[in-house]
């Protein structure tokens, strides 16, 4: 009664509303902090994704971040769940700086079954089921086999916390890694994009705190199907709720990484509703 | 006897030579430091380049990334002088990160006449004439007219120099604006595309340490013809061979950026040839 496919005719529909979204003036509001910006379109396109989801899979569960902003629960339950970032890198959208996607992740009895994930800006689509594979617009892809860090290109991202001992520790792990030495560190602005580069092997890990469910879901199947690891920051498996994580082609790889990190914390999702992350 | 038009048709041609390289393994060895690659690529495209344009205009001077770190003089005289990056973000090639460029400025008694950027993995064209306007992909582009920096996406690059006292001057650059605060910073490995992206709006400033001439030659004449400032770090002129500049879409972001930076020194382009960078 549901299937991959259903799921990316749906999330082509969506968007090309995010598509026609960046043509225009965007009216910007703030959720947590001055910095973590939402659109009229982050909500217009969840609203559109969750409600065509809706009709056809009525006893489905629905796990969105802006459904979340309002207040909804966001617990992972055993029900077939939906797991939506409709506009990931609401910054980048707000300055049509051209790094934007649409994000559907599918999970059944807690586990991942299927991810989408469509760059709105050149078209990308980013597709993968559980044992089926990961694909770039249909061509199959695999992470990087790189171990040695210091051939590695590494990918983070900022995070909405911008209080100078959070920025200290932010700067710090950045620092740590460039020193290594690496390759270099990018910075990109959409967190299921970089996840993506992850998964096409255009760069060899990714590390994140403060970023959500709706970011990690799809980008975590795509990974794990394109040969990858997704764990958590302290080495352990990933949970989805805790807003960490750690990607990367290889295991010597992704374990380095986690033994550079010194954490930084933020609220888990599935804290009490309500509260703003 | 030269045109902006014969430049663009060999921009293209020699992008193709990129497009075809990124596909297969890359050679890669270092330049001034381990971080600084090159590839085989690199050479053969600026060769091709320069060795087509030398046939067309066998009195012109050519200034190119790759003949400069052979020890060719890197030195604007008042004569016609092409000035070439055959592959800008030479270490997002090597990993196949889609943000590489070919760049191809052109100046006439030291001044800077138009400018070609081609980015070799989605073909964007950006292109400008010094009093003709600025253009991606045939379609007239404009600065971000934004003057308060709160609402500011900022773009910056790390520079060959990974030395520990670099690193915190660099971080501290980035933790100053991040907190200023601003909508974000982005890193994208880049410097001619992240210019381009201030062309087209799509961010407020960007500065950077450590780049070379090669870098801002085009993209200088395509941001002021997109109506922008281009300015040394210093808050003074362009010195096309200081290593340093910022631009941005307005006078009042560019005299921001210019406040809050502390600069990084790197050898200037014009110090003794051979010498390594």
């Amino acid at each position: 009664c549901y299937s991959i496919d259903v799921c990316l005719g749906y999330t082509l529909d969506t968007a090309h509303v995010v598509q026609e979204a960046v043509k225009h003036e965007k009216s910007v509001s703030t959720k947590s902090t001055p910095t973590d910006l939402v659109t009229e379109a982050d909500q217009q396109v969840e609203e559109l994704i969750i409600s065509t989801l809706r009709d056809k899979f009525p006893s489905h569960r629905f796990i969105g971040e802006e459904s979340s902003a309002a207040g909804e629960k966001c617990i992972l339950t055993d029900n077939p769940s939906w797991i939506i970032d409709p506009i990931d890198g609401t910054c980048n959208f707000v300055h049509s700086f051209p790094m934007v996607a649409v994000s559907i992740g599918f999970a059944v009895k807690k586990e991942l079954e299927f991810g989408v994930i469509y760059h709105c800006f050149d078209g990308t689509l980013y597709t993968a089921r559980k044992g089926h594979g990961a694909f770039c617009n249909g061509v199959r892809i695999q992470v990087s086999k790189e171990k040695d860090v210091s051939k590695a290109l590494i990918l983070t991202e900022i995070g909405a916390k911008r209080d100078p001992a959070t920025l200290n520790i932010f700067s710090g792990n950045i620092m740590k890694l460039l020193s290594a030495p690496t390759h270099g560190v990018r910075i990109i602005g959409s967190s299921t994009l970089a996840l993506c580069l992850i998964a096409t092997g255009a760069a060899e890990a990714y590390y994140q705190y403060g970023l959500h469910c709706w970011d990690i879901a799809a980008a975590a199947v795509i990974i794990r199907e394109a040969g990858g690891i997704v764990i958590d920051t302290s080495g352990g498996p990933l949970d989805l709720m805790s807003r960490r994580v750690v990607a990367a082609g290889t295991h010597e790889m992704a374990n380095y990484i986690v033994q550079q990190l010194q954490p930084i914390s933020y609220e888990r999702d599935d804290s009490d509703p309500g509260v703003q992350k």
